[in-house]
Formats: structure tokens, C-alpha cells, sequence
């Protein structure tokens, strides 16, 4: 099994994300800081993450506030912080930062215990429920965030703390008799020990992962005896996921359809890849391709967005993918670029990477309002407002990005991945460098020095310099989107093989070398696979990686009504000035009479009149950015 | 304004309603009396409905089953009883409601009062929770049990103990001092009562009933003072509906759409229409108009079904009519029947009949298996078996009818509404006879006897011989959907004016007059509002009243690929032995193709190919009786 390394030396310098991770700096990160430390306005549900903190502590009296996971977001948030301080230091930061990790390192119990829920609510309560009450979520972020502000800092403070608190579970939780056989009810230790694993080398981390996983779903239940034991209620009793809803009802190399909560499938499934990898463990590796498969093949958007219906924020099964009762929460996407990520470290092919990219320029980015201030915790491909306001039944669905969320696991998400995208730029192993995303900056792998300069997603021109000799072979990713391409060396034409979705070029680099990717991207119509019921007979409009969208700003009410033209007739626009800079569409399209039918609602007539309009299309990602109105991904051929 | 009554001396004796209301008689009066007495299957919800009044009555002991409302079941049954006895004497069964009936007086208190769950659960908090504990919805459904059975058979015992109920609700509500200003959460009694003045003529009764619509939603509003009062909780209070759920949150006159909860909407607003009618209130009467047109032209799908959302069980918004995820509650079709009959009584025009006969062939008898034993609650137009099962988000939707409901409201209300279909049939007043319902049998009316013989709805010739003479008005109905038709008076063309929807014929009958009415009845496909998203593109099929739908019994799988061709291909055909004898319909049609995509999801690729087929229809209210499996009503044009 190869073992690929993402590559940790990248420095990105983009015009396209340049934008977001300012924002990110600028707006995103303080503005979380202060949501943490309840002093957003008023009409906002405060967080109470730091607060709690402060009184387990002892600095302060009151109540637990806020949900039984409520720790982790100061974690996902310093984890972004740390990624940031790698590209944008920014010695306030790292202060205030670093004030923040004392506290945490304050409310550590003597025996490293750490969750605030437990330490306010009482410490006898703990770990007898594995299944619904996070601690090791809560821990898996923790050390994320710890292995993150290591290596961004140096500092140790919170890997100190983390490396206890894994200690403690250690102690608690194992296959040896007296010991707790269970795991997280919701993943992402699993990933997080194996980052701690690569920092300490410590047997142990990678063991407790391993251990996880593998203990995950065996016979009998852990979950099932700890709500015997503990007399947890188990909320999925009556749904059909029952167990699956946890990724927990059958040992994970007997799942085969992604199943359940979409975010703590896509967390299970980045950490069962990660043990793999470091384990060679191929029956886990066939695992992870069997639900990569099932995941990216039959239960994913267009947009990248994963998790079908509301119920459970949860897949539901295979082509079902309704457009205006999604869930698609943007953690989930964000799970999907970890996933990704991984099994391009597990087998570099560029189907991982496409499904990654999908992601990140659609379904991803969509969750942050362009100024870094509101999100999405839904990211629907249809709305109509109306509906979200008066049907109860899409209330999940809005049509503008909040404030703040009383479960705000979305925003420092966001943080977190946009400030380490760096880290999903290219994968390196066995002498060969794999470009996955096409992101301006440089990129240093074993003595392969690069300068990558591109406007993609917007054109599909990629011009890498090397910056010194090195004998490597260079693979560059030819986008499953792009149909045309050339590939120059020094202004020739390029010697290189296709592989796996590569296009590979070996040879003895030297000082100077230059090479040019032209990827044609003419706007095209997308189709579903004519198994998706919901996108029967409808198109969406894809340019590069960019999926695009109608909204009701751009052309009037009754979005149901349009139907798209010929594609020979699409434009593409740069708009410098047009939701922060995008190229936009137009094409032609029909727009059916809304009128002309008073008071009838069912007759026996022909189609309405349909008089030729040109749609203007804009990225999906930018949607909501112009106020509340109808927005639209699949539209009637 | 008319005040214009339905014709109650009516005999049905039709090929197609014959069949429905003799599996009624011979299947479900027995069936539903087994269901109330808990001697059903026991993988079926006991009812505890009978036991209930045993335990009230002192005859055996035990603690209350069932909803709050669960004395309703019985009253219901009984009233389909008492309809049935009048086509179909049965002494044996007449035998059994008057045993349950001296089950319910035994269960009566000495002050009226009669409702088991407060007698089983304590008297001391009766009546402080008008707003969800039905006690008034129970004593509505008991009227009109006792009115029903009054006329039927002569017996004054229900109709006894109902007046007595009467007057102890009149003695506790109503505006006087001391009194509750209140009125039902759940509307029925308001026409109920209407019923029993026509019964009783005693002015108490017609002053209860327009108390109780008049104060409906006046402020300061009851139920908000209750709640405060009694502490109850206010269910709604997160929904957008809140006291609209109930109907009650403005007086009626002030509601100018069909919000909430769509049974209660449909039963109060029969209620205001009675009310109207009585007392010639036109400020009523114009309420009555616009939340009909509201209900009718803006928010019912094409079979009738009313109640868009299955959040409430509620009207949602205009247009909204999503054909998956759809309420469209049987009770909610029949609600609209009885709101239909009363608006003919407020002014006879085709419209109200077009939409009674709408519901009644399509969205109401849809609710029952063929056999009787098996109801639908939820009636959608579109299902996918798997997502049913797989997203509990349509856990709603069922792709099979059930044996029976812990909430049993749609299978009695079934009985009550095909038992009592006589009354449905026709009205009169100032000298007219208006013909609504084209149904075999007899009438007679003011002195005017008739004999109608049809094949309705599968043909549409419709003979009427006069069987005596007299001066008379006789309206016959052109229905909505007909465009096509002649009348003739002893095999000439008649001489008739066309007004509000009926030709009118104006003569000195004399026996042996036979008029036929030759409605020309090809299979139409029927497009949408265009403002109905969900509806776009799509085309339903329709012949006659009867609405049709796709089954993957006689399609297959992945209807959505289905697309309907030219109308002209159309061919009808009598099927005896199909369906318990069905006209069913082919056309032409494409389908596309499902496969050659393997394991892609999405691509640049045109729609797929689609090779001609032959598409077989049946009618939609005959769906789901061949198995479990898809059906569609509208498919993509």
C-alpha cells in the first residue's frame, strides 16, 4: 500500500483564496472569538464555550451552558487559529490564543480529565455515555487542535494537555478487562490520535486509534450494553438507522453504504483511512473505498454537499438527493474534504482529488457569507423562501446564512479548513510529487521547489516554475471537468504519461523549467445519473470546478419556471466587482408564463408560453450574498 | 341569500358507488366494529375506544386508552351505521348500535357531561383545555351520530343523551358572565349542532353554534387566556401557524386564507357556511367565499387532497403543493365534500360541485383499500417505496394503506361519508332540483321523482326518466372537466340554459320524460397553475372526474424517467376484472433510459436516450392495491 505524505510546505498566494482567507483573518477569526466569549449582539444565542471553561476552572461560578459538545468549539477554533498563525502571524493572536489554551489547561482535572460538561455537572457522570455525550469528540478536537498549535507555534501547553487527557482514556477505555470496549458516538479522535501519532511517535496514540475503529460496531453492542448499564436513551430507537446512525451497528469493514449522520461518517471514514495507511491494513483500505464509493458515487451533490435528508442531518440511500429538503451541512462537505484527502494519501488518483475540489469550491465555501460573518449549517440546491418560512417541514432550510448557531460546529469548521488549505494542495511519496488543487503560491517537497501562478478556478491556465534541479516525477491533475487540455515544458509540448487522472512528467528538473497546463473551460450542462428522481429531466451549469446557480436577484421570481437553452449560447463574464469578483454566465433560456391562468389551478391546457430570456447564472458558492430570494442548482432542460 | 337544502330522499343504486358501499356494509362496518372493540390482529394498535365507555359507564375498570379524542371512533362508526341502515336494514347490526349506544348513555353523568377521558381521569379538569382536549369535537361527533341515527331509524335514545350534552356545554360556555368564551380547538360540533336544530328546532342550538364561530379568534383570544389559565402548553408556539393551527387566531371573517390544520379547517368552515346559510349572515356567507377560493384555487392538488404540509397536518402556502411529501389527509378530502355540499347550499354553482366530485373520485376513496380493510391516513401523488422506508422525513407517507391508526379518525369518517354519499347527490329550493353528483338511483324532491341510470365516472351518458309530473326546474350539472356535451328531452335536443355551471331546463314535466345528458369524456392531460413548482413541466391525466396515476405494477421502476406523449394516442378500456373494474388508459410515452451511466453520478453529457413506450394508467383512487411500489400522478410532459 503506498503511503503518501500531504505535503505540510506549501505557501499559498492565490488570487481566489487570497480573498477568503483574509476574510477569514480579518473578519472570521476575531468575530468567532468574540462569539466564544458571549459578546456577539443580543439577539444572537451566546456560545458559553469559554465561560464554561472558566468556571470548571474554578474562575468563575454558574451552569454548564450550551450543548453537551460545547468545548470543542474553542478547540476547532484554535486549530484555524494555529493554521492561520502559519501564513498571517499575528502576535495579538497567538496572545490571546495563548490565554485561552491556559484557561483550558486550567480546567484539566489531576487524573487529565477534560470536559467541561462533566467537571461542572459532576465527574462521577462521566464516560457512561459514550454514545451521546461527545467527551471523546470533544478530545478528538482537543488534540487536533493541539497537534495544529504545536507544529504552527511550538508551544506545548496543549499538546501537554491533550497528551494527558489521552493518557486518562488510555486508562479507561481499551480491549483489556476492566476497561470501557467502546468509542466515540461521534468520530474524530480516531483522525486526531493519528495526527498525534506523527508528532509523539508514541505506539499508544496510534493503538487508541486503531483500537476505535476496529472496535467500532463489533458484537456485542458497546452501545447497547452502556444503555442497558447507564439507562441512556437511545433517540434512534425508531428510525431505521438505528446504530448505523452512529456508524455503529455492524464492525466498519462490514459497512458498505455510507450510512447515518453525514459529518461523523465522513470524520469515521477520514480516521479508518488514516490507520489504514499507517497500518497497512488492506481489508480497512478496501473498507474505505467501498464507502468512498457509496458516499461519492451514488449520494453526493453536485455541489459536493453529502447527507440527503434532515432526519438525523443523515444519508438516507442511494440517487436520493432532494434538492429543497437537503441537509448538506457544511461540516459534512468539509468531512468529505478530509475523506478525500486521505484516500489521495492512501492511492493518489485524481477521482479522490475531483470529488475534494467539488467540494471546496461549492459546497464547502458556500457555509461562509462572503464577509466572513453569517453561515450555513444547511446548504440547500433549491430554495424558495416562502417555503422555509411557511413549511415547517423545510425549516432547516434557510434562505439567508445566520448569525451564530447554538450548535456552531459549521463556522470554526470553516476556519479551520480554509486556514489549512495548504495541506490538501499536493500529496508526495516514492519520488513523486501529485498537484491536486491548482492554488497560486510555492510548494517545497523533497527538493522539488515550485511556483505555481494560476486565476483558476476562473481560467484554466496553470503556470508552475521550478525554482532549482531535482530529479522527480511531477503529476499534475487533470480535472475529471476538463475534457481539453495541453501540457507544455519550456514552450513545447510536454513528454507525459495520463495516469490515474495524472498527467506525469519525470524527468531532471532544472532551475528555470517551466511548465503550462491550459485546461480548456467552456461552461458546460451537467446531468445527473438518470437515477437521481429529483434531477430528472434538469441540468446544472458547471465551469472548471464551479458550479453555478440562478438566483431570484438575478432573474425575477418562479426559478420553476425557466428552462436552460442551448449551451453553445453560454458567456462567461470576469465581474470584478460582482460578489467580491467571479465570472458569471449567461444563456439563453425560456421563461414560461406565470400569468394568464386568474384564478384556475388545474385545466386542460398546453404547456405555458415560453418567451426566450437570457438566464444569468453565479457561483453556487456566492449565493445569498444579495439578500433573500429563490435560488436554483438544477433547472428544467 | 338561497337557503337551499340537499335532497335527502335519495337511493343510490350505481355499478360504481354499489361496489364501494357493499364492501363498506359487508367488510368495513364489521371490521372497524372489531377495531373499536380491540378484537383486531395483535400486530395492530388496540383502539380501547368501547372500553373506554365501559370503564366510564362503571362496567369494568382500567385507565383510559388512547387519544384524548378517542370517544369520537365510536360516534363516527355509529353515524356511518345509521347513513348505512337507511339503503341497507340490517337488524343484527342495528342491534349492535343500540347496545353500543346504551354503552355510551350508561357512561353519562348526571349533569350531561360525557366525554371518558375526564370521567376516567377526573371530572375536575373538564373544560380547561378547550384548545387540544377535544371534549367539544367529541360532542360534535356525538350529534351528529344522534342525528343521523334519529333519522335513520326513529330512536331518540343518542339523540336524548346528545341534547342533554348540549345542554350542559350550553350551560358552561358561551357569553354570559360566568360562562367560558370559548369554542373547540378542533371544529365539528359547529355543524353539528346545525344538524340538530334542523332536528330539534330549538334556537339554543343554532345560538351555540354561531356563538361558537363568531367568538372563534376574538381577542383577547380564549385558548392564550387558557393556557395561562390552566397551564397548558401551546404546541404551536414555534410555528409559524400558532393560533392559526386551530383556526383561532383572528375571528373568522378576518381569515381570508385556508390555514392550519386542514381537517379543522375544512370542518369549521362548513360550520360558518350552515351558520351562514341560517341566519343569512352575508358577512359569513362572504368569508365562507374567500376561504373557499382560498383552499380550492390555491392550495388543493389535483385529486383533492387538501393539507400541503405534513407539519400541523396543515394548509402551507399558495401553490405549494409538493406531490411527496404531501399530507392530504382522507378525513381533510372528506372535510372538503362537506364543505362543497354546504357552499351548494349557500348558492348552487357548478365550481363547488366540480371540486366535491374532484375529491370524492379521486382524493377520498383513495383512503381505502378495494377490500375496505386497509386506510390510508396520508394520500401523496408521487412515492417511492424505498424513500419511505429509507428517510424518515416521508415517514408520513406510506406506500401501502394500514390496517389501522392509534389516531383511527380517516377509516370511520370513510364510512360516514360513502354511507351517507345519498345526500351528496343533489339540492333544492326555490323551485329547482339541482343534479351535482351524475349517481344511479332515485330521487325525489318536492313532488318531482326521478330515475338516474349512468356508467359514471366511466361513461358519460346519463339518462333521467321522470316518473310523474310536475312543474319543476331541473339543473343538471356540466362538470368542469367536461367540454363537450348535448342534452336532449325525449331523444330531441332540450331546450336548456346554461347557468353557473348547470343547463337548466324549465318545463311542466310529465311521467315518461326522459332527458339524456351525453357528456363526451376522452383522457385529457391536465397542466397545473404554473405558479405550482412542483407541477412544472409535468402533465397529469385525467378522463372524466377520474384522475389517473402511474403505477410501477404496470410501468415499472424509476417512474421519473417516464415521459408522457401525445394525448391523442390516448386509448380508454373497461377492464372488469381489473381493479374491481376500472376504464384503465394507455398512451404513448418515452422512457428514458436508466442505465449506461455505471458508477457515474454526474457528467457532461446529454439526456438520456428514450426509447417509445406504451404507458398504462390507473385510476389514481385504486393505487396500492396490487403490492407495494412507485406511483406518480404527475409526469414530466
Amino acid at each position: 500500500m503506498p503511503n503518501t505524505a500531504y505535503v505540510t510546505n506549501v505557501r499559498i498566494d492565490d488570487p481566489f483564496w487570497n480573498a477568503f482567507r483574509e476574510t477569514l483573518v480579518r473578519e472570521g477569526i476575531p468575530y468567532q472569538w468574540e462569539a466564544l466569549n458571549d459578546r456577539l449582539s443580543e439577539d444572537t444565542e451566546p456560545s458559553r464555550c469559554m465561560r464554561n471553561f472558566r468556571i470548571a476552572a474554578g474562575k468563575e461560578t454558574g451552569e454548564f451552558g450550551g450543548f453537551v459538545f460545547q468545548d470543542s468549539d474553542i478547540y476547532k477554533w484554535l486549530e484555524g487559529v494555529a493554521y492561520s498563525l502559519r501564513w498571517h502571524p499575528d502576535a495579538a493572536l497567538e496572545a490571546i490564543a495563548d490565554g485561552a489554551i491556559q484557561t483550558i489547561a486550567d480546567a484539566q482535572q489531576p487524573d487529565g480529565y477534560l470536559d467541561t460538561y462533566y467537571i461542572i455537572n459532576g465527574l462521577d457522570k462521566r464516560w457512561t455515555n459514550l454514545k451521546d455525550h461527545h467527551e471523546l469528540y470533544v478530545a478528538g478536537h482537543m488534540i487536533e487542535a493541539a497537534v495544529a498549535y504545536y507544529r504552527a507555534t511550538g508551544k506545548r501547553a496543549l499538546l501537554d494537555v491533550a497528551i494527558r487527557f489521552v493518557d486518562h482514556i488510555d486508562g479507561v477505555i481499551g480491549p483489556e478487562e476492566g476497561k470501557l470496549h467502546g468509542y466515540p458516538g461521534h468520530p474524530v479522535i480516531e483522525m486526531a490520535l493519528m495526527r498525534l501519532y506523527e508528532v509523539t511517535g508514541d505506539e499508544k496514540h496510534l493503538r487508541l486509534a486503531a483500537y476505535f475503529v476496529n472496535q467500532r460496531g463489533q458484537r456485542p453492542l458497546f452501545f447497547e450494553q452502556e444503555d442497558e448499564r447507564s439507562g441512556n436513551t437511545f433517540y434512534w430507537k425508531n428510525s431505521p438507522f438505528r446504530y448505523q446512525y452512529y456508524q455503529a451497528g455492524r464492525p466498519v469493514r462490514e459497512q458498505k453504504d455510507a450510512e447515518g449522520h453525514a459529518v461523523r461518517a465522513m470524520y469515521l471514514y477520514s480516521g479508518m483511512a488514516d490507520v489504514a495507511r499507517q497500518t497497512g491494513d488492506e481489508s480497512l483500505a478496501r473498507a474505505c473505498r467501498d464507502l468512498w464509493e457509496s458516499a461519492t458515487r451514488r449520494r453526493m451533490y453536485v455541489t459536493g454537499a453529502v447527507g440527503s435528508t434532515e432526519h438525523g442531518e443523515a444519508f438516507s440511500f442511494d440517487y436520493d438527493m432532494p434538492n429543497d429538503t437537503v441537509y448538506g451541512e457544511t461540516c459534512a462537505a468539509i468531512g468529505l474534504v478530509f475523506f478525500a484527502r486521505r484516500m489521495l494519501q492512501l492511492a493518489p488518483r485524481g477521482e479522490y482529488a475531483d470529488v475534494m475540489e467539488r467540494a471546496l469550491y461549492n459546497g464547502v465555501i458556500s457555509g461562509m457569507q462572503l464577509d466572513g460573518k453569517r453561515f450555513f449549517y444547511v446548504n440547500p440546491l433549491e430554495v424558495v423562501p416562502e417555503a422555509c418560512e411557511k413549511d415547517p417541514h423545510k425549516r432547516h432550510v434557510k434562505p439567508e446564512r445566520q448569525k451564530w448557531f447554538g450548535c456552531a460546529c459549521c463556522p470554526p469548521n470553516l476556519i479551520r479548513m480554509l486556514a489549512s488549505l495548504e495541506d490538501y494542495s499536493a500529496v508526495q511519496g516514492d519520488g513523486t510529487l501529485w498537484l491536486n488543487l491548482y492554488i497560486g503560491g510555492g510548494i517545497e517537497a523533497d527538493g522539488l521547489s515550485l511556483t505555481v501562478e494560476t486565476r483558476y478556478p476562473w481560467e484554466g491556465g496553470v503556470r508552475i516554475r521550478v525554482n532549482g534541479p531535482a530529479r522527480r516525477r511531477l503529476a499534475l491533475r487533470i480535472p475529471g471537468w476538463c475534457r481539453d487540455w495541453t501540457l507544455s515544458l519550456n514552450g513545447k509540448c510536454a513528454d507525459a504519461r495520463l495516469e490515474d487522472g495524472y498527467a506525469v512528467i519525470d524527468r531532471e528538473w532544472a532551475a528555470g523549467d517551466v511548465v503550462d497546463l491550459c485546461m480548456d473551460m467552456p461552461a458546460r450542462y451537467v446531468r445527473a445519473n438518470p437515477r437521481v428522481r429529483e434531477d430528472a429531466g434538469k441540468v446544472a451549469l458547471q465551469r472548471g470546478p464551479v458550479v453555478y446557480c440562478l438566483e431570484e436577484a438575478d432573474n425575477g421570481k418562479a426559478l420553476h419556471g425557466l428552462r436552460a437553452g442551448d449551451i453553445a449560447s453560454a458567456e462567461a463574464k470576469w465581474e470584478p466587482e460582482t460578489l467580491g469578483g467571479v465570472v458569471t454566465l449567461t444563456t439563453d433560456g425560456l421563461r414560461e408564463a406565470q400569468d394568464g391562468w386568474g384564478d384556475t389551478l388545474y385545466d386542460f391546457r398546453d404547456a405555458p408560453d415560453a418567451a426566450p430570456v437570457r438566464l444569468r447564472w453565479i457561483p453556487y458558492y456566492a449565493w445569498a450574498n444579495r439578500g433573500v430570494g429563490e435560488m436554483r442548482v438544477w433547472v428544467r432542460a
